[in-house]
């Protein structure tokens, strides 16, 4: 009695169903192994914004699925930016005056400010301090620093080690190359039967950070290989690229692309969740209704232009319907860009939490349409259908029954799946709950 | 100073007034004995979605207002539905393996399952369950059932009578009918000046149960009678239909008619408030006013798609502005389709507070219209008409001089009379607690 | 990288600058005695509605700021309203049967009801009576009463004087003057790059009253005598007018220059705010957005009919965003319309600190432009600018950086920077908050 206007000759709902059935057929202590022993191999690489430890990151990624490997020369003009020089890693050290190696970049290579210009000589502990970064507050952890757009070198250390620092002359190793190269990037395309897409963008400069943001790295390419096996109403691109000039890149090579990105999720630290700048678009609603469904404690946020790469995708130029979905925000937990967001801070139960809250969000977008119902005028006959109970009187209504009144009636060519859903949840939810009483 | 866009010979606004002085004026003890009595005498019937108790029904709210019967004969196919064969009962009584009489419809006519198919045979004690009905957490009443579109007979009874039944043959009596015949409905129209309606709506196939729907039955017929008294400026339209099938039938029969409709309240149970489809229509928004000054203790739900007949008017084929009152929602009363529902638990003052409501919402309706201030330029000099306080600079204003101004600030072509109110509302409130402290 | 569109050659928030500048420099402790000390000088004047007393406080004021001062003849027809006769007191006495003189104008001009009509003669208690004012909730305090429409005489006086005014003949000399003559008014404009116009509107009707309205006028003269060094953007009107019938009558001659209004302020009592008839009008916001971030404690309050002279220009004739601004709303203070409203009650630094705010209002209406990110796709590279940090990873940025982030972010030519610090103003806050536990 109700049909989809412009139908099509498939089964519609089929991805929204095998989204579902995938969501629901995840077993979490096998696909959690799976992601974390992921992450514990992605971890001791050092990967920037662009070079060898970045490649060799995406190839480990293109275990888990087949991404294409992008490279855009050193020099490229990309909007207002250019495409830096490729720094690479060979050894960064600092020896104290009494041969003491207080930093090593071969035991955690956190210890070199990232994008360190090559240098080596010897210096004293006053000239040292410029060029060394350190904790006060956590004074036991070595902090995540980087100087990508200015050549300079620098160590972090943990303040306790900073404090007891001695003077006298220390030797600087910084062997380093910041050279004309390229900027790699990943992408992975998934087709769908339309052309708009679902942009899922996740990023993978950070050398050895887990939770910021190998977590998001091995969920958005296990999500890419789940929807592999799905055959999507939307086309669903992923993603890969160094923080902010590797978002800036993409859209600059791809800008016609972009306007064909129905809704967009920027993974990182998998939790929580952030609105786009539009504030109200599909994705942010889609988002919010698995997150209140999932029964999880969640906090939907307002959009903000100091967040990951949502801030290029929602630059007033593009103002995509992209937001971010983080399981702790940047900065708001202790060993944010510290050498405590180690493999341990990551659960492998979250990682697959997580993972499902983006399948669920994808089974909403998928299912999401606009029904007409065809028979309008007074309620149909549910009964000789077989819908609705034979025996009339009884004081509630089962759910099935309230869900097929709720989208009958809501069904009028103006109102999707999800605003029939969100306008009818509370009622269904008291009407749920006083169900418990019901008679025989 | 201030002159109705399109204005009337007749003064506009004499109904809204004929309104409020029947409200004030409504003799609560004599009123409220005349409805009840009504409801006594309407209880032991036999009502149905068609026949012979529905028919008798109406006939005796015909004593209290000139409602005309309409006929509508068996399978005349409306929308989705076709009208049902017609049912009739002349005896249902079931017989214990002892002789004991264990229900019987002339003892009370919920024993039987409204619209069972005829019966006449032994059945064992393992046989008849399947055709009982009984509320094992209310035991000491019975409940109300209906089989309307599967043919099939049954009893209802106390669940502490079920459980002591003995094993053995019973003796099953379903002396029924179910033969083409009509549905039978009320209706009753109050021309006004203009074309447009207001509908009330009311249900009338309930059995012996007497909150729903017999309170609502004899307080439409009351209102329709006293409208009658009134020249209103709507067109008021009261349906005695019997719930879903009657209100279809009306839809269907009446189509072109439904697009007239501005205004619309279904009555049942007689007492709180829920709102149409639409949310806000002006219905909504009037009884929220009456109910909100009445200072009763009420509440304004949003509408949902398993209530009364407010189901089929907001169907997305029609999306009237048809709202619902009631005093305790269905289903939220212990008694609610149960043998409970009996006069004894309707009161007489209720009865008459539902009624005066309804002609206070009708008042609303009248009475609003969009002025336009004629004199729109700063406020006009009040003083010089005797309409504002010689002596200036006391603190306050009184009540009636505050609504001038609110009026005669928004008289702006765009806000109607029950915008002024509610906007003005809180302020007014505000003010009147503040003038307790007036200085003479 | 961002230019307004329809740019203009001179630096475009330069006003805005001076303003801050201007707010910013302010001596509270002189500027504040000098506002107190004008206030002291016109208290004993006897002001009303016309007349000398008018006159000569407007003189006054024009010591402040060059006031044009305008006189528009009795019997001038206003709108709804006539320019009333013209009144002037010389003498006002009441003296008891043994000779104690109990009312004189000379000792406190409110003891006369303001536009009293001229009597001389012999009345008895009893007679008397009727044309005595007095508050018996407050029986020290001499009331202020007015009968600008009624031609009558009496006297104001506290309540416990009046209590044991003894019987037999009083002798009452009422030696005013009520004739053609005229309604003067001061005006001053200060001309801006665009014909809009600021109004700021002040009643100075009130004779021996301090805060309502001495405080308003004196400050309503220092902002004009302010911004006359200032070149702003918009054009500011500045009105000293005779309560209703003042603004009535400017209105009424000055109609074509009213659709001129963008935003306007009524100054009264000098504190908190009101919103204009429209609620969301740019002045309401500006103010709103002052208030808030100079953290004193202030509501926002709705639009009431029964204000100061917002009721005229919030008219539905005109409409205007005219908001009121003022300390304690009239009729919230006990000493309001009494005696005890004199130049004590008025604090010179809460004099500064409104003309302050009132200042910090015009700085927002001044800046407040429609930015267009002339680089909006991806965030422009603030780095290479000098305003970003060079170096990265850091938890948080400093707010700088973010108000940056946020007018890149929304300078897409539909937002104002109002809208901006609106919507990122709680975000700010929450950054701040945390920007405390900043490491380095």
């Amino acid at each position: 009695m109700a049909g989809a206007p412009g139908q099509e000759s498939r089964r519609p709902d089929g991805a929204a169903e095998a989204l579902r059935r995938l969501a629901d057929g995840l077993d979490p202590a096998a696909l959690g192994a799976e992601l974390h022993a992921a992450i514990r191999e992605l971890y001791p690489i050092c990967r920037s914004i662009t070079g060898d430890g970045l490649r060799q990151s995406l190839r480990i990624l293109q275990r888990l699925a087949p991404l294409e490997l992008h490279e855009v020369p050193t020099g490229t003009p990309v909007f207002d930016w250019v495409v830096p020089k490729e720094w690479n890693l060979r050894a960064a050290r600092l020896v104290a005056p009494g041969g003491e190696v207080v930093a090593d970049a071969a035991r955690l290579n956190l210890h070199v400010v990232n994008y360190s210009a090559p240098f080596r000589g010897k210096v004293s502990r006053a000239e040292l301090d410029a060029h060394l970064h350190s904790l006060p507050d956590q004074p036991g952890l070595v902090p995540y620093r980087t100087s990508y757009y200015r050549e300079d070198w620098g160590f972090c250390l943990a303040h306790e080690v900073r404090a007891r620092l001695p003077e006298g002359t220390y030797d600087v190793l910084v062997d380093t190359s910041l050279a004309p190269g390229a900027l790699t990037y990943g992408e992975l395309v998934v087709p769908g039967v339309q052309e708009d897409e679902v942009l899922v963008s996740t990023h993978c400069c950070h050398p050895s950070l887990a939770n910021d943001n190998l977590a998001g790295m091995v969920v958005a390419a296990t999500l890419a290989k789940l929807l592999g096996g799905v055959a999507p109403r939307y086309t669903y691109r992923f993603l890969f690229v160094p923080g902010t000039i590797g978002a800036i890149t993409w859209l600059a090579l791809n800008e016609a692309r972009a306007s064909r990105i129905a809704h967009g999720l920027v993974l990182a630290c998998l939790g929580d969740a952030g609105r786009s700048r539009r504030g109200h678009a599909e994705i942010d609603r889609a988002v919010a209704h698995v997150l209140a469904r999932s029964g999880a404690d969640h906090a939907v946020r307002d959009f903000t232009p100091y967040g990951y790469d949502e801030r290029q995708y929602c630059s007033p130029g593009f103002d995509l319907p992209v937001g971010a979905l983080t399981r702790t925000p940047h900065g708001e937990y202790p060993e944010y860009h510290t050498s405590g967001d180690d493999p341990a801070l990551v659960r492998p139960d979250r990682l697959v939490d997580s993972l499902r809250r983006c399948l669920e969000t994808f089974e909403v977008l998928e299912g999401n349409r606009t029904w007409l119902n065809l028979s309008p005028k007074c309620e149909p006959q549910l009964g000789r259908r077989g819908l609705y109970g034979a025996v009339g009187g009884q004081s509630h209504a089962v759910a099935s029954q309230l869900a097929l009144l709720w989208v009958l009636n809501l069904s009028d060519g103006h109102h999707t799946l999800l605003d029939v859903a969100e306008r009818s949840a509370g009622l269904l939810a008291i009407q749920a709950a006083r169900s418990d009483g019901q008679s025989s």
